[in-house]
């Protein structure tokens, strides 16, 4: 038991990610949660992206929080949870923690609330997405990156720089998605996904949230 | 200390609300939290309402719930929060605990999230309005009744029977008050409350959950 941990852990900390050329010009760089180290290496690789996004978690936070902060200087778009962003900040006020990390260096914040949804922050202004009330969520994993992934597609698609209606109607889509992934398990409920069920539960969110064209 | 309970119990059993002769043909009717026989009594002596609502709280749901669901069968408009909502219905999951409760008889459900905002179920819709992310909360009491107030004022204004668009800018208007209230102590925000400072804080939700526009 202890030898295959210690294995595991020899395998975790020798892994050093090494792009394939062809991705090395990436446009639209997601980096996903891991070692902080391996997110710089990953970003030393790439030859000026224009957009990098990035998630972390709390064991980084209390980890490895100066590499992290090296990370955050080169990133657009920070996309976290609550409890992450209050525990990066050091602040419980969400409004006051965002406000600090945009200080950290992201350009954006985004901070999923899970059933309640996602709030960001650029300098200067804010924006509620709800979550889509659903009456059976059977399976919420992999909902987050399902939402960082719809994310990140609408913004590449747009050629956009993740900033002002991009950035909402982006939020909007990964929300979409977020909210199609948990009614079935895993990813399952992607396999069979259709542009037309994407775009139903697209307009179901404006009806939702809809008090701006009455 | 004991005869002081007794006493003051003695009163509370004893309150039978007796309306004003004026009052008793009010079209709109907020029947607030209290026992629900006295809410009973308290709509026997209307003149037939355009409009009713009603809030209450676990208390009642546990030792008055036959008397608190004749009351559901005469109200337009239930106000409660998560919890009242769940345990009312006997289900966690908010979607049906609300599908439950219009069931019971109120025509629309408005479901309060505290920092989260609010969900509002009609039969076949739903609205989703964030609350105002603020930096600081200085006290919160107060700010699920001023929602209700807020609420009811615009719809009495409206002369609107609680439903459809009327309903969301109901609630917008709610939930900017409410969002004003808990700045300051208790309800002295509303003391000196302007209507451009309630027209700056709208056009800050709109601006907060816009991306029907774009």
């Amino acid at each position: 038991m202890r030898d295959t941990l210690d294995t595991q852990l020899n395998v975790l900390t020798q892994f050093q990610p090494d792009l394939p050329a062809a991705y090395r010009d990436s446009e639209v760089v997601f980096l996903a949660n891991i070692d902080p180290a391996l997110q710089l290496s990953v970003l030393d690789q790439l030859k000026g992206p224009r957009l990098v996004a990035c998630d972390t978690m709390n064991f980084w936070l209390a980890n490895a929080r100066p590499a992290l902060l090296r990370v955050l200087e080169r990133v657009d778009l920070l996309v976290v949870n609550d409890e992450e962003a209050r525990e990066l900040a050091g602040v419980h006020n969400i409004v006051k923690a965002a406000n600090a990390i945009l200080k950290l260096g992201p350009k954006r914040v985004l901070v999923k609330r899970g059933e309640y949804g996602v709030l960001a922050f650029e300098p200067g202004a804010m924006f509620a997405m709800p979550a889509y009330p659903l009456e059976e969520v059977f399976d919420p994993t992999g909902a987050g990156d399902t939402f960082a992934g719809g994310l990140l597609g609408s913004l590449a698609r747009a050629g956009a720089n993740g900033s002002g209606a991009a950035l909402r109607r982006a939020i909007a889509h990964g929300s979409v998605l977020a909210s199609l992934v948990v009614e079935r398990f895993g990813l399952r409920r992607l396999w069979d996904l259709s542009p037309a069920d994407i775009e139903a539960r697209r307009q179901a969110f404006l009806r939702l949230t809809d008090f701006h064209t009455l």
